[in-house]
């Protein structure tokens, strides 16, 4: 069984690393030897992780791919092009492919799917979705003969360490960040991860699976975790919260249509996501005949991508033996995807107010205009400083903005000094 | 695609409701739709949770299982006989089967694979542990390119939510166990839970599957809680640990045998198996590449045991239709299992000494004698009431067990109060 491995950064290296170390376990388990047939990289005299004897490095991917004796394509280049075009090429010749590229699957997933469809080979993507964590094999076939409601994850590394940094240190959130880049947890452009790119691309690859369906990376609301104060964590802690950066993906109340977000958000310090420290990846999952299922490990890194991708390769390799095909793509439900106004959520504001009398219940009236109810209200500190702490009951989304610009307007409201949807409860 | 359902009791009838219910998802889902041909039961006339048509229902098992359109056959009975015959019965004329059966796989697990292999049909069986969770494909499938050095989890609902009642509440076990069979969380005759036949049984099956190895029920060593005081836990809390029954299956540390086995255990509060509370069941699986995973969620139940049924179902119907089949018994690694002595554990032990000088030399030297070492001392209390409690170090558990023994010789040991093996930590 031939393997060419585009890619040769920190997930390539360990993948020929394992396939090496473990070339005999893996022979034993497929029924078959695998054999690495090349490995496309963008320099040949680079220096490497791993020893790659040096006959196998090529430059021109696009011959690799479709060379007539290669059986499986591992692509871990990441980007939309060449990983498409080269991805598309070896599917069309009938070749099956490893990849974990989130950002092309989230993208434009249908092409690869329709490709793999019409070449006949397998298309597989565990890594792509929390690193070595088994969730889209479960989602996927475990969870086939189930219901799936709604999927909650930390899936992005990068942004829960510095979350988590933030929570027990008191840091803010820049200090967090150089922290987490000093540490290699970020990168030195951290946009993608701090700003939701790569937890939104998760969440499209996610919510696809989970409820049948196509969805794109467009169509996920998307909010990063810049905008987030030390006095924002302080204040979540004070009240028993945590903020964590979540990728929600749920279905609508009618079960018509799906909502899939990604925002920073408070979830109670007893909910299991909140114990998930440092740059650790969990994700949950409620569906209507399992209930609550929870799966965590390492979201990311060479070794624990390297393991979901030789997971899969096992995978294909087996079925390619077999002559036979893997589940493909299911998009049979085509739910629609209801944009972020229509998201049932909750709300916590925190209001620098004037401490007099009716000032509550001039703000209680704003809130009951917009349909919205209140679950809980503190007032803390007095006189000039007063400030009332407010978290609604379940409502729109939409309801819940036009409650905020409501609150803006008021004058007897100094100031909005902090709002941020709650998750994980009531 | 006819299924024959062995069984309608409260998975069985569950599987029944989601077959009818979920039946437009299901067949987009496999691609034909699923047809129920038939249900064996005992008795004919009984009252059952669901609706069946009557004249599916037929106490002739035997000719059900073996019946031309029948293509695969779901066993929620359970037991040894007559599941194990009705099962190689079905295999053996090309069916494909779905099973819950924890016992007979433990037990005899070998003869179902070889006639699965001989008849060309599938044999799934995520229902047989830890319910709803999937974890037997992760392993069987998503960890096929790595390296599993240790399974440990929570696989009895029935002793976790006894044991987190005793730790909760400070309840005694009898008091725990009639509240568990009083709200159905236990049954009549609780042996199979509260002595660890059930999670021995698992322990069997995850430590087959994790190893590439048979590994039989009769080979997991196993204790049970029916011994644990309400003292046990309370001095296990004060000391930030929680008492799990916890069923582990580890790899030696020369790699070429495993130790399995099932018994109570102390365990870090910090540890997060140490927050799976009343009948929820986790189970941690360590692997060379992946690191540390947690699998968690509701592990028995007719609903989320159904939804494992019928994620088998769609799968082994998907593979019908492709006339393909899914992976079979992987055994090659053949690794031997190795007995308790030789497993490597630690050890939390009270003893009710005299409080005089030169007692905690003579214990320490019993324990150096058997070359094992401490971690932690602490005396309570004075006088009479003086108490050791004494953590070890990693040692072998007869030389744990060795250790004990010449504790208890010791003149100056009143009592061995209480022994626990300590794991999760170190």
């Amino acid at each position: 069984m031939k393997v060419a491995l585009l890619g040769c950064g920190v997930v390539g290296s360990q993948v020929i690393r394992l396939m090496a170390e473990q070339a005999d376990d893996l022979a034993a388990r497929i029924g078959a030897p695998l054999e690495l047939a090349g490995v496309a990289v963008r320099r040949l005299g680079r220096k490497r992780e791993v020893d790659v004897d040096p006959a196998l490095l090529t430059t021109d991917a696009e011959a690799l791919v479709t060379r007539e004796d290669v059986d499986i394509v591992v692509e871990v280049i990441g980007g939309i092009e060449p990983a498409r075009s080269l991805i598309v090429a070896a599917l069309s010749k009938g070749k099956s492919v490893v990849t974990a590229n989130k950002a092309l699957l989230a993208e434009d997933g249908s092409t690869l799917h329709e490709a793999a469809r019409a070449g006949g080979g397998d298309l597989y993507f565990e890594a792509s979705v929390a690193g070595a964590i088994p969730l889209l094999r479960p989602l996927r076939e475990s969870l086939a003969g189930d219901h799936v409601n709604r999927v909650l994850g930390i899936v992005n590394g990068t942004t829960n360490y510095i979350l988590d940094k933030m929570d027990s240190s008191g840091a803010s959130f820049n200090d967090a960040l150089e922290e987490a880049q000093a540490l290699g947890y970020a990168e030195a452009d951290p946009t993608a991860d701090v700003e939701g790119f790569d937890a939104a691309a998760k969440a499209a690859i996610l919510a696809g699976l989970a409820f049948h369906s196509r969805v794109t990376a467009e169509q996920v609301h998307r909010e990063g975790i810049t905008e987030i104060t030390a006095t924002d964590v302080a204040s979540a802690k004070a009240m028993g919260y945590v903020i964590k950066l979540l990728a929600i993906c749920a279905r609508s109340d009618d079960g018509q249509s799906v909502g899939v977000r990604v925002h920073p958000a408070m979830i109670p310090r007893t909910h299991p996501l909140a114990g998930v420290r440092e740059a650790y990846n969990a994700v949950f999952v409620e569906a209507e005949s399992a209930g609550q299922l929870m799966f965590y490990g390492a979201g990311a890194g060479g070794a624990p991508t390297a393991s979901a991708v030789l997971g899969d390769l096992v995978a294909v390799a087996r079925n390619r033996l077999a002559g036979a095909r893997g589940p493909e793509e299911s998009t049979y439900a085509s739910l629609s995807v209801h944009p972020m106004g229509e998201t049932v959520t909750r709300c916590h504001v925190a209001l620098d107010v004037a401490d007099k009398p009716g000032v509550l219940a001039r703000v209680a009236e704003e809130f009951a205009r917009h349909d919205v109810s209140i679950q809980t209200v503190r007032q803390e500190g007095h006189g000039d400083d007063a400030q009332l702490v407010i978290v609604s009951h379940r409502a729109t989304d939409a309801a819940l903005t036009a409650t905020m610009e409501g609150l803006r307007k008021l004058d007897i409201v100094r100031a909005v000094a902090s709002v941020m949807r709650v998750e994980g409860d009531e």
